[in-house]
Parts: C-alpha cells; sequence; structure tokens
C-alpha cells in the first residue's frame, strides 16, 4: 500500500479507516509505480487544507484581492507530474490541473529542458506586438505546432492571449463573415462607417451569436452573453438580447434511454431551428452559433455524435457560422486532440477556438472567415510566442509518449471505476460519464458534492466541481491507471462515510 | 557622423543628401555614446523594408494569417536596448515599441539574468489558476511590484492577461458596484438571478459606461463599445447603445488659446453632465465614467489637469465610477509612472488599468469597488506571475537608473526639437505635444504622414502612426537625449524631401 495512505493529518493511520469502511476495493490492482520518473509515489497529507501557511498567505492577499475562490497557496518548485505540493508541504494527486490547463504535469523535463536553452531566452524577454513585428520563426513554429493538430478543413489559425479573447475574436470574425456575405461585393456604406463610430446600426448592426443553455464560454462580455451556467457568472453586467437554445439533458445510462435521448436531442434541434427563424424576423439575425462539445463549466453535459452532426447542417442551412468552442476540451483529454474528432466529420466547423491546455488561446478558421482587411481582428499582443514554444514541446511529448492511448486507456479505467462506485453508492452517484479521463459524476445534491470534494482534498486527491452538483475529473494527460487505482481506491474510502 | 548615415539602401552616401537637404541641423550635439552597455550605435539599414527574407516569410504566413499589418519580421535575439532589428539585418532605432509596450529595451540585461536563474523556472513552466491556486510568493511579488506604484488612494489590484481583459473586468467590477449600491443591503432577488441567465433585466440590467468620442480602450465587444477612434476596429460588431461624449479638441501651441480651450474643455464636461442626465432619463444609467489621460490611438488628443479634476467631480456628483485606462500611458513615458499624476489629485479615480509596458494587464481599485462576492471577477489564469517576475525587474530598473528623470530630460529635448521642426516645416507639421516622452506630432494629412513614417523607417527609425494624421513617439524609458537627437537628425533629412 502507498505510503501516504499511513500519514495523514488525523495522525492515525488511514489504513485502519480504509479497511473499516471499505467494502469495495482497487486495491492496487494494476501497476504499483507510475512510470514517470518526475512523477511522486502518492499523496501526502501533512496538515488539513488549506493549512496553517496557506492561511497566513490567504490574510496578507486578502488585503490586496478577494481570496474567496483561494483553495490554497501552493510550492509550484515542489510540484512534480500528477502531483500538486501546497505550501504546508501537502502532496496531492491533482484530476483538476489549474481548471484543466496543464497538459503534462508540473515540471514536466522537457519543458525545464525548453527553459535551459539559451537560444529560448530571447522570446521570453521580447514579447512582441505579433500583429506587426512577428519573430523570425513564428510561421514555422505555428505550422510546426498549432497548425500540427489542426481540425480537418482548416489550414489557418490566429493566436490570442486566453480563452475569452479567442471567443471575443471568433465571434467578430463571424459577424465580419456575415455582413461581407449580406454585402455581397459592396464595400461598406458611409453610413455603415459614420454609424459604427457611435455604436449604431447599420454600422454596428443587430447581430446575435446563438448558444446553449448551461454553455460556458468565457466571462467579458460578448463571451458573457453566451454564457448561461451560473448566476453569479453574469449578475449585474448588461448583456445583449441574443437566442438561447436548450441543450440536451441525456438520461443515462444511455444505452437504456436511446429512444427518449433521442427525442430531447431532436426537440432542442427543432427549438434551434426556430430560433434561427425568430430572431431573423425579430432583426437580429444569427450570425453564428456557439457549442461546447461537452458542455463543462456547466456540468459535464454530453450529446451525441447525431446531434452535433444535425446542428452543424442546420447552421449551414440557414447560412449561420458554427463556431465549436474547444477552450476546455481540446489539448487531448478526450482521448482524441479535439472532442469535435469523435464525431467523425469532415467539415465539422468554421471556427473552432482553443486556449487552457494549449497554453495559447486562439481560434482555427476555415478561409472564408478569414478577416478581409487588417486591424480588423488585431490587439497589441495577439497571443504570446513563448507560450507557443511550450505547446511545440507539449505536442512532442504527447506523440512521443503516446499521451492519447494512455488518455484512452486510463479513461476506460476511471470511467468503469465510476460506473461500478455509483452502483455500489446508488445514492449518492449517477450518472457517470465521460470521454477519455474527461469524466463527471453527478451526486445527490450540491451539500453532498462539496463535502465530498473537501474530503477528497483531505486525503490527497483534487477534484473539481462543475453544474448544479457535479464532480468533473481532468487530469494531466500523463495520468495513468495507477493513478486512476490510487484515486478510486481514496475516492471510495471518502463515499463509504457518506453511505 | 554616425555609421549608419553612410549605409544606405539607395547604394549612395546619405552623408550627401543629408547636407545637401538640411538647413537644420541637430548634428549630434550631445553625448556621442548612448551609455547602455547593451544598446548599439546607431540605426544600420542593409536593405528596402520588408527585405527579401521578411518578404519570404510574409508569404509563408499569409498561408496561415491576414498579413496585411505586418511591417517586417523581426530577429529579437540581435534587437539590443533601443534597437530593433530585422531578419534582413536592418537595425532600426525603434520609437514606436511594440505599440508602447516594451519597457527598457530589447533584451535588457536584467531580464536576461533573471531568465538564467534557475530558481524562477518553475513560475514559467507551471501556469496556475491564480484565482484558486495561487503561488506561494504571489502576495509578497505583486505587493513588491504592483502595489509598489500603485495610484493614490489604491491598495488593490487584480492581475489579467491583457489590455482588453482588464478593461473589460474594470467595467463588470463598475457595473457590480453600481447595482450592489442601487440595492443597499438587499440581495439580489429571485428575478434577478432568473433573468440574468437569460440576458434579460434585471439581472443583466441596461447599465451603461460613458467614454469619449476618440477614445480607444479595447476590441473585445465590452471595450469595443467604448472605442471610438478608428471606424475599421468597430465596423459589423454589435454594440451597445452607450454615451460617447466628446473629448475636447485643443487648440496649438497651448499658451496662444487658453481662453478657447477653457471653452472647448467646458463645453465637453456640460455634454458629460448632459448625458448622464439623459441616459438616466433612458433606463440605462451610467455606472461608470471611462477615460484616457492621453487619447493615444485616437490621435494623441490632451486635456488639462483642469479637465480632468472637474470630470472626476462630476463622476463623484452623479454616483458614476471613474476608471482611468492607464494602458498606454501607465508604466513612465509621460515622465511619472502614471499620467493621472500630472493631474494633482489625492484621489485621482475609482479604477486604473494597466497593461503594455506593465507586461502583466490588470487594474487597481478603490476597496469599494472589489467584487462582493469571489468568481464574479474571475477566469482561469487572472493574469501570468511569470509577466510579474519580469516586472518587478523593470520596476528595479527604473529605480535604480531613475528613467523617469531620464524620461522628463529626453522628452523635453524631443517636445523643443519637435517644436522647432514645426517652425522649419510649417506647411507640414504643427501641433507638437507631448508629456515625457509620450510625444506627439500632426502631418498636413494622412497620405504625407504615412509617406513620412515609410520614408523615416527606411533611414532606420520606426515611428507610429495614431488619429487621421498623427505621428506618435513612443521609446522605451531607456531612450536617451542622444538618441532624440539622433532621430531628430534624420526626421529632418526625412521631412527636407517633403518641403
Amino acid at each position: 500500500m502507498a505510503s501516504f495512505l499511513m500519514n495523514n493529518c488525523f495522525g492515525k493511520s488511514l489504513k485502519n479507516v480504509w479497511c473499516g469502511a471499505s467494502v469495495y476495493r482497487y486495491f492496487s490492482k494494476t501497476a504499483t509505480s507510475t512510470h514517470l520518473d518526475f512523477d511522486y509515489d502518492g499523496p501526502s497529507m501533512k496538515t488539513t487544507v488549506p493549512g496553517p501557511h496557506s492561511q497566513d498567505l490567504l490574510k496578507q492577499l486578502g488585503d490586496i484581492q478577494n481570496v474567496g475562490a483561494i483553495n490554497f497557496f501552493c510550492n509550484y518548485e515542489k510540484s512534480r507530474g500528477n502531483y500538486l505540493v501546497d505550501v504546508d508541504d501537502n502532496r496531492m494527486l491533482d484530476l483538476y490541473t489549474q481548471i484543466s490547463s496543464i497538459p503534462i504535469g508540473y515540471n514536466h523535463p522537457a519543458l525545464l529542458k525548453l527553459m535551459s536553452n539559451p537560444n529560448n531566452m530571447s522570446t521570453f524577454v521580447n514579447r512582441p506586438a505579433l500583429g506587426i513585428l512577428p519573430p523570425h520563426n513564428f510561421p514555422d513554429k505555428i505550422t510546426q505546432s498549432l497548425l500540427s493538430v489542426a481540425p480537418s478543413g482548416m489550414t489557418r489559425v490566429q493566436t490570442m492571449a486566453c480563452g475569452s479573447c479567442s471567443n471575443e475574436n471568433a465571434y467578430k470574425a463571424m459577424f465580419i463573415w456575415y455582413r461581407n456575405k449580406e454585402r455581397g461585393k459592396n464595400t461598406p456604406s458611409n453610413e455603415d462607417i459614420s454609424t459604427c463610430m457611435i455604436n449604431q446600426a447599420p454600422g454596428c448592426p443587430d447581430l446575435s451569436i446563438l448558444s446553449f443553455m448551461g454553455a460556458f464560454h468565457g466571462r467579458t462580455m460578448g463571451c458573457l452573453a453566451t454564457t448561461h451556467s451560473k448566476s453569479i457568472h453574469k449578475l449585474d453586467v448588461p448583456s445583449f438580447d441574443w437566442p438561447i437554445a436548450p441543450f440536451p439533458r441525456l438520461q443515462y445510462p444511455l444505452e437504456e434511454f436511446t429512444r427518449e435521448n433521442g427525442q430531447e436531442e431532436a426537440r432542442c434541434l427543432e427549438e434551434v431551428e426556430d430560433l434561427i427563424v425568430k430572431w431573423r424576423q425579430r432583426g437580429k439575425p444569427v450570425a453564428g452559433i456557439v457549442i461546447e462539445p461537452i458542455q463543462a463549466e456547466g456540468g459535464d453535459n454530453h450529446a451525441s455524435p447525431d446531434f452535433f452532426r444535425s446542428l452543424r447542417n442546420i447552421a449551414r442551412k440557414h447560412g449561420c457560422a458554427f463556431h465549436v468552442d474547444e477552450v476546455q476540451t481540446g489539448g487531448g483529454s478526450t482521448g482524441k486532440f479535439w472532442a469535435h474528432e469523435h464525431w467523425g466529420m469532415d467539415d465539422p466547423a468554421d471556427i473552432v477556438s482553443f486556449s487552457k491546455k494549449l497554453l495559447t488561446g486562439g481560434y482555427y478558421h476555415k478561409d472564408e472567415l478569414q478577416a478581409d482587411k487588417p486591424y480588423r481582428i488585431f490587439n497589441t499582443w495577439m497571443g504570446d510566442p513563448s507560450k507557443n514554444l511550450f505547446l511545440l514541446e507539449v505536442l512532442n511529448v504527447i506523440r512521443r509518449e503516446n499521451l492519447l492511448e494512455q488518455v484512452t486507456h486510463s479513461g476506460k479505467a476511471l470511467l468503469d471505476g465510476l460506473q461500478e462506485l455509483q452502483v455500489q453508492y446508488p445514492g449518492i452517484l449517477s450518472c457517470a460519464r465521460g470521454q477519455g479521463t474527461f469524466c463527471a459524476i453527478d451526486v445527490c445534491d450540491d451539500e453532498t458534492r462539496n463535502s465530498i470534494l473537501l474530503k477528497t482534498r483531505d486525503k490527497g486527491v483534487l477534484l473539481g466541481g462543475c453544474g448544479d452538483r457535479s464532480i468533473r475529473f481532468r487530469p494531466a494527460l500523463i495520468f495513468k491507471e495507477y493513478h486512476v487505482h490510487l484515486f478510486l481506491n481514496i475516492f471510495n474510502d471518502v463515499l463509504a462515510q457518506f453511505k
């Protein structure tokens, strides 16, 4: 048994707790080592979390910022691989990875090596205005990195600094494309030019983006108008009157509800078409449809490949651009580099945006979605080439170590384990679901969910919540079956306390 | 005479051109060396710009992105101090510094040293979700860096990734503050909570931000609704019906138009009050006023300290938050760290946003502008601690080398020179203006301005345009009087061609 189980914050052997409480065991049934040179061999908890050192820092930072969302303070120097170490020397198996934004674990040797290469220094020290004065190696670097994993049908990419900026600019690209289509070969009128300066139509037209209930696309004001996951994100911020369609609410297990789920998806698709027609009649035509392949923040809501294929066709039929937001799903954790690859389409989207695990933000787009003139999609930095350097190395590691296959393998073990646990704890858990390691499970209620998250953390595993009462799993791509069982053992211990 | 004058793309001695054309000379009247170990001693032009290597790369990148705004490709490894070197080995004195975002020149030794310190590595390699899991040294680092230069009356700061995100979140902070003020001690109603999820009032209220014609505050959709500098930024993007006030159009030289300029500022202030009243009556109350201390992108438009003091009082009187956008003006180039310090106020603003020269985005705010709950101002990264590391070192250099004093000194030499040149070339130049090295001058028309920019670049000096027909000067803080004269000599040569 891993040493961490012998050492816990209550000063007694966790082994006893575990043996007493559990009727369901994974008991290190697979590998006994991580096969990662830079990984630790298990969690190790020294204090409750947040520990005394974290609490001191929390007070200090509280004089400067709202610290209500802070979990604890971290020692990133000591963190390694799948393990996040905090300032009180607690070492936690991290299945949340900085809100799903650490692709290959902490302090990966490949990234450290990149940092020690003096040839890379100037990329960090001299951040360029990429839109006007890119570095000599920029075309090569984005060809080798971002374009080497471009979604089907896309050869163009625009980098941006973060997920929100990526989506904001993707929306602008769709608006520009739509208006140019409306104008045909005509140039903007004088009225277009003069009215846009004062925020009025026709220069600033009454176009809309169709989004889905439960969606999360960011928190800047354009993105926020398409975000509908939690009220705390939206309250008190002015917004746009844009159409919002229902996202399918599938019933689980899927194989038992084929007919019901098919009907539910058909209902949502019908509503999408109704809304497109209705908003056109209102004088606010839908320029684009934006959707996540899996609604993450909104509760890990899935839909079938059929649903997405039909939606893509509806967009085409009505002349709306189709924007797939892969900010959270992109980068490999579903077992494919892009979650939309699971739909099996040659022409899955007009725009695909990304950030998080890709370390740089940005969006791919089809040729016709490129703005017709310079400075229409533009800002000072337009991304950061130093992040692109890291991404290139991350992609090398993913390929070299076959991490997508590993994710598929670990993900199956994780989902199998969750499904067994929900049989074991039917009063607590339900709707285990996932693709690759991008998994989630529902808890009976919000309060129990939050309590489980805290108790699991106290035992050395970091998880995230999403939706009203779901737990989401977002490990790094180096998360192996060994870690799955390590997690399941601990999770089982926690659940046993609730039974 | 500096060696660069002997070597130009036309293959003949620039010295002859210079001697023949010029009747007005600065002739290296001050220092003959830069006193910067890492600086070059002058421009050196090998090809026309963009040179053949840049043109090849332009073709390559053109298959991936819109490259219409790209000037040329850079060799950032070879760039040093005030000089940007391109891929064709042209070395240019840079008075534009990546749209004003390079604070202490290229490859500053202090920043390179920081990169070679292994203790800093993990900050680059492990980008945290700052809002939930900050690094152990985060409170100390922002205290030593951002808070050490906090605007008067502000002890709180929120970091963000870029200027647009900073302003977007500053606007949200003002909306939240305003609605909480309206509610008094009441919590949000059930109607607030439910309507905000579908973008409707009262949850998403009809509040507005008052901005000024000619302003630039960014290009994401919230920011863009307050940006009114160029139509290319705004065309085809839906916007908000928010009030837009006139920004004073001062006449130069200021000392000759005291009365007229006073009247112009009074007219604008009166219009601001009228708009606040009018928008309140329309049911779209003004939650905040946003303004740049100097409208940069819009044409380097200045107003007097009196104007800003009165505006701040109007904001207070009408219960609007006052947001000073220092994204371009902040960081020292006006001779003070913040341009608003020239107003001489103890309580200059409720919110001050920054980015560019500070390398990290973000905003300072008064205590009452802090969101009342966590996750209201939030995103995955909330900035980037590695940028903060650089900023700390930049501030050390600024203090150690008295760069603000130097900026004041160089800026006076620059403005004196521009004023002399506009006397010399009255048909071409007018309205020389500036604070520190944050200077600008108007050119007779757009076409001549653009031609001057290109010809000056061909002689090895990079400048920027702004507004309809202005040239803006945005050198780094290490720009010395020596460089001023170097520039003025070249500028004079170029102007002589237009006489």
